[in-house]
Parts: structure tokens; sequence; C-alpha cells
């Protein structure tokens, strides 16, 4: 068996058995298969795709290319949650402690922030003294003491997919259903969960630019996942907006403080109450997704949620007082992006929005810069809003970092319309 | 501009500017690209292909990438041939002092064979002494004084042609019309002619599987020439049998001199006559194909061609008294092919020829083998024949190596059926 071989076979549109995988992913993870070879299979299988046997194939491959997770020694329902990337994105800081009070064991190892998105570290490192970085032990050990934690993904797990995306990042090959498919998979199985909800986004600035390819990455993950013994359920969710208000690493965590208070946007309440109700489902304490629904809103009117946050924060040796005192998050300088024409908002371009954050501060241009917690943007208005001439469209939370172009690029993500547009957050489902 | 960006396009199916293409191949050359990302685009362009104005500025900017021969000094037309790789193709020793015999300049730089294919240097090696590493000026110079030089490419030619091709050779990107189109043209346009003829192989081991595939590499190469202000023909020829009776080095050199004697294999004949004639009217020494070929095959018997071919050995040092005594060609050991059945012969498998000859000695496995000019194979009969069960088939010349596995190899070249094939060697013209 020889990579060449197995580059053609790919490029005539040949399957790859599991052997051949096996040889491609291991022979690369240990630097046996140089990357000019790997990158020429790749854009082959961007031309090609990968039969559903293949994917299953790759992403076991690559998951077993590192250290896994055994969750198995923890009692009771594991789970866990991964979002493709979104703009104002606080989705796990509410539904992990929501679902996590409810004696769900949730185990989640998150990324950083890159570009446009931000990431859930980035996040909990504004609340001060948040620590990200946990063993392994340490993680299996919290999670089954408080059934939550979230952590850094350790640099041991999934060997096979580092190597692999950088590379697929600088050769044009990101792009293919079975590549993203198998990379987000594969690390979710290599975390050991017993249900994942995966909340695929659909719009601009996503990796899935129309529902229709979102539907078959969704299929294919679910495919995965089932085949690996795991239930999984994909969310497609509209990323035509920003999720909730707020965009930026402190100004993200207070509107989830808000949402676990009760007091949360309308989209991001909706968002979390959904995708934990499948997990409360998968858990089997409910049978209905009302059913489902209902229990977890009462832990956010019953302060259980919240409380739990707090427990997280404590674990992970962070500053409990941000929980209960918001007002504690240090924050930059107002600035005020006022409308110039009125109408209704149409669009607001999340990939515009996330960009701009990213260049007051709040995000990394590349993975070397540093991150500025107190910056960001709150949007004032939300697509469907009438807004007049003159009117507050969003709050710039700014240090002295690209503050002209930030706002330039800002105004220009609004589009209007003479009418009133109705706006749909969950798309699909898909399980 | 950046790498990543084009392989992009490329993969889109956009169009690359000639500034893009340049860019690509400039920093490629330079190392700048690195291979992992140059790989990435050759399987883009393998699925996308390219446009005859991309496939033109592809091919002068790796024209461009090393030094090129000027001809323009010497007085008189120059001309020059390449093949896509024969078994059995000795053309160039034919038809190269044929029309160098006429007054044309024939100014050839030639490849070393790999694989199951020889190469022109190789085989003028086997005649003692002879010299094929002639400087530019050298070479320039001898042109110029006896109408013909062979040596082989030097180092300073066409540097991208060299790390593109080894890229593409392992990297299942080779049978890409518009690669190989470009990285033949580069070559040729670099080395300086007024005329190219170009013998395109179609076949069993040959680049070209069939005939339609064969018309689009010829095309593509026509294209090209015409656009640098070349004269390009491009014959396209049958390998479902080896070119006349001989594989192997001094075996073909001693074929190619009973050739310019009048006394060759009737299909190499033909088709260096065939070739010959196209450059003879490119020259504008006749206007019709019958009267070039009329004025060619009188140098044949003047004996003209002949001495032709002994004033380039004399010129490269090599020993004169092998041509006019092919005798003294050091051959190996006789080992009789018999036919194990009677019936017509159908097809013998050019591959299976050559590599049998090369596991004799006659060719390279890879880069570093050495070559044994005394062994090889020669055939007694060919396509169309009829052989009686116990009649031979083949002559293989012999030195200690691989007997046994040349043999079987050999036998299993040969097709039979009841019937009489008619074999067609030129099988179209493009130009």
């Amino acid at each position: 068996m020889n990579a060449l071989d197995l580059i053609i076979k790919k490029r005539d549109g040949l399957e790859l058995t599991k052997a051949e995988i096996d040889f491609l992913i291991d022979e690369y993870t240990e630097n046996k298969i140089p990357d000019y070879q790997m990158s020429a299979f790749l854009m082959a299988t961007y031309f090609n795709g990968m039969t559903e046997e293949e994917t299953f194939n790759m992403t076991m491959a690559m998951q077993r290319s590192g250290k896994s997770v055994d969750l198995s020694l923890i009692k009771g329902f594991k789970v866990d949650k991964h979002s493709t990337g979104g703009v104002g994105d606080k989705t796990t800081l509410v539904l992990a402690p929501m679902v996590a009070s409810l004696g769900i064991k949730f185990a989640k190892m998150s990324g950083r922030g890159l570009g446009h998105t931000g990431g859930t570290l980035d996040k909990l490192e504004s609340i001060r003294n948040f620590n990200v970085n946990l063993s392994i032990e340490d993680f299996i050990d919290q999670v089954e003491h408080i059934n939550l934690a979230i952590i850094g993904q350790t640099s041991e797990i999934n060997l096979a997919d580092k190597k692999l995306y950088a590379l697929r990042d600088v050769t044009g090959t990101v792009p293919s259903i079975p590549l993203i498919a198998s990379s987000i998979m594969s690390k979710k199985l290599a975390a050991g969960a017993d249900a994942i909800i995966l909340d695929v986004k659909v719009g601009s600035g996503a990796f899935m630019p129309n529902e229709t390819e979102a539907i078959k990455l969704a299929t294919a993950m679910k495919d995965i996942g089932q085949k690996a013994g795991k239930k999984v359920t994909c969310v497609l969710t509209n990323m035509d907006e920003p999720l909730g208000y707020a965009v930026g690493n402190s100004l993200e965590v207070i509107e989830a403080i808000n949402t676990l208070n009760g007091r949360g946007p309308k989209d991001l309440t909706e968002l979390c109450l959904t995708l934990g109700s499948y997990l409360v489902i998968d858990a089997g304490l409910e049978t209905t997704l009302e059913g489902a629904r209902a229990i977890l809103y009462e832990q956010i009117k019953n302060g259980k949620a919240l409380e739990k946050l707090a427990e997280l924060v404590k674990s992970q040796l962070g500053d409990v007082d941000y929980i209960y005192h918001p007002e504690l998050f240090d924050l930059g300088d107002i600035i005020e992006l006022k409308a110039t024409k009125s109408g209704y908002i149409s669009k607001i371009d999340s990939y515009k929005v996330g960009h701009a954050s990213m260049l007051l501060g709040a995000g990394r241009e590349t993975l070397d810069s540093d991150i500025d917690y107190s910056v960001g943007i709150v949007l004032q208005k939300k697509v469907g809003d009438y807004v007049y001439q003159g009117e507050t469209l969003a709050l710039l939370y700014v240090a002295d970092k690209n503050i002209e172009e930030a706002t330039k690029i800002l105004e220009s993500a609004y589009s209007y319309s003479d009418t009133q547009i109705d706006t749909k957050l969950i798309l699909n489902v898909v399980r």
C-alpha cells in the first residue's frame, strides 16, 4: 500500500477500504506521508467526495490518532455540544449549566476564537482567574462531581485532525462535507459523551452557505455518530444575524448571565431551550419536547441554572462574584453607531459584525494575537426591527484599536427594506 | 496575491490571469510556494482543466524559469523533435541524420530512459565514447557546423518543469492534458527551434490511452506552439506494439543503422519518413508530402543520411567504427522465446515488452540504476504475423539479471486471434 495509489484511487472516484484509510491517516499522523501527497488527496476528496462508509472510517481513524477521554466510569448520562462557529454565540455558557443543573453530565472541550468567530474559552477567561487548562483526569473528576466542566482541547487529543485541519486551511480544502464531518465528529467521539448536540450554522460567515449543504453535513455527522453508537442531533440555525445582541468576550458572558436570569434575548433563550430539550430527551428525563422545555425553563426560574454556572466558575478557580455582579466586568468606552436612514432592518451580516469586533480587539487575527476582553459590540436593533434615522443601531465598546475601520465595517453589515422581514432561527433538525 | 486564493480560484473553475500564473510558477520555482500548496493546485487543475489561454501562459512561465537556448544566430531553418515516450522508439537516431543531411538544422536535447521506455541518450551512449554532455555553446556551435547535435537537457533549462514534474509524479497529477502540454512545450520552446515535430504515442504503455485524448493533447500543444510563433505538427502513432523489432540500447542503435542503410523495419522507416516530411515542408524545401518523402528517401539511398549519423558520432567523440561495423556492439547471450500456440498475433503489449527489457538491465527502475547496453529484446514476429506453435517469437539478449521474470512478462505481452489484424501506425496528424 502506498499513498500515491490511494490518491489515484480517490482521484478516479473509487471507494477506499477501511485498511486504506487507516493507512493514510496513521502514516500521515506519523509524518510518513508528506503534506504534498495529503493535500493532493484532500483536493481529490473535495471533488469526488466520500461514501458514508469512507467518511465513518476516516472519522474513526482520526479519532484514535490521539488520546481519548474515557467518561465510562462516570455514572449517569454524559452529553457534549458543538457549534460550527457563530458570531455572538454564547450558547454553551447558557446551555451547559441549564442542562447540568438537571443532573445530566455536561463534559465539554472547547476551542479558542479565530477570525470573526469567538471561542468559548476566551469568553470564560474574561471571568477573572478562570482556568481552562485542566488535565483530562481533573476534567473527568469535575464532571463526576458537579456535572459540568468546560476546558480547552488538550493537544493529545486527535493528532490527525490538528495536522489535517492546518493543511486544509492553506490548500483550499476546507469546504468539503466529508472532511468537515469527520473533523468535527472525530473530536466529539474522542471526547466520550453518550449524546452530542450539534449546532450547524447556516448563512453569511458560516461554514455552510445554505440549508441544502447544511442538511448534507448534518446527515453525514448524524450517520457517523449513530454508527459509533452515539445519539446525535443536529440543529440547523440561521446565521443571517448574530445570536443575541452582544458580541465580544465580557459582553457575551454578561448576556449569558442575563439569559440564565430569565432576561436574555429571545433568540438566544429559544436556541438554548431547543438544544437542551433534545439532550433532556436523549437522557431519558422527558419524552416530549414540550416537557423537556418546561423542566429546562424551570431551572432558569428557580435560579438553579445560574447557580450551576457559579459552581463551574468556582470549581475552575474563577471569581464567582462576576456571576452575581456582572458590573464587575471591565468594559471599554462606548461609541454609538447611529442609523443613517430609516427602515426595517432586513439583515445584519454576521461575518462583518464578527470582523468589526475582532478589529476592536475582541478576537484574534492570527493564533498569536492578544485578546482584549473588554471590547466588542452590543446591537440595539435586530432583523425585523424598525429603525428611525438617527436612532442608535449598536454600541461599540472600544479600547484604542481600529475604531474607525470597525465602525465602517459594522455600518456596512446592515441591510434595510421597506417591509418587515420575518426571521426564523431554527431552520431544521436532523436526528 | 497569494497561493491559497489561486488554488481556490482554480478549484472553483475560474480562469487564472497571466499575472496569477506567473506568480504561481515564479514563486514555486523559487521555493516560496510550498509543495503542498502546488499539489493541491495541480489536483484542482486535474479536475477543472485549463483554458487555452491559461495553458499558454503556464507554458511561457515555465519556459522562462530557466535558461533558454538561443539558436537565432544560426543561419537556416532549425527543427526539433519530441516523442511522448515509446518502446523500441529509436526514431530520433534515424530521423535526425536524414533531415540534417538535407541542410535542415536539427538541434535536439534528449532525455534518459526511466521505467519501461528507453532514452535516446542511453542509446547513443552504447556507442563507445559518445559524449552527450555538451555545453549549450558547444551544442549551438555543432548545430551550426554539421546541422546536427543531440545532447542531454542541461539542468539550467526549465527549472519549473523539473520541480513540477517530480511533484506530479508522486501526487497522481501526471495525466492532465494542460499539464502534459505545458510541460512538453515549455521544454521545446526553451530549446529554440523554428519547427517542432511531436510524436504522440497512443495505446498501452503510452501517456495517452486513446485517440480522443491524444487529439486533445496534440491540439493543446499545437495551439501553444502557434501562439509562440512556432510551426508545430503532432503525429499520433499507434503504440499497440513496440516500434520496429529491437528494444534495448545497442540493439536499437543497430536497428537504426540498418534503417539508414535502407534495411530497416517497415513501421520505423514509415514513421521516420512521415515525421521528416512535415519538417521538410516546414523548412520550405518541398511543398507536398510526396515530394518531401522522395527527397528524404533519396538521402537513405545515396548514403548521406548514414554519413550524417557518422558525422554526429565523430563530432561528439564517439567511435565511428560502430556505425559502419555494427558487429562491434557487445551483445548479451541469446535466449529464444518460443510460441506456445499457433495463431495470428493481435497485440504485443508495449508496456510489458519495455518492462521485460528493463528487467534484463536495458532500462532504469530508479534514476540511479545502471544500464547494461548489451541486453534487450528483438521481436521476430509483429502484430498481423502468423506464428506456428514452437516458432521463435522473440530473442532475449540477456546478461545475468531477471532472466526468468523477464521471459514470463514478455510471453504475457502477446495476444492472439484467429484472423489477421490490420495495424495502422499513423493514426492522425494535427498541425
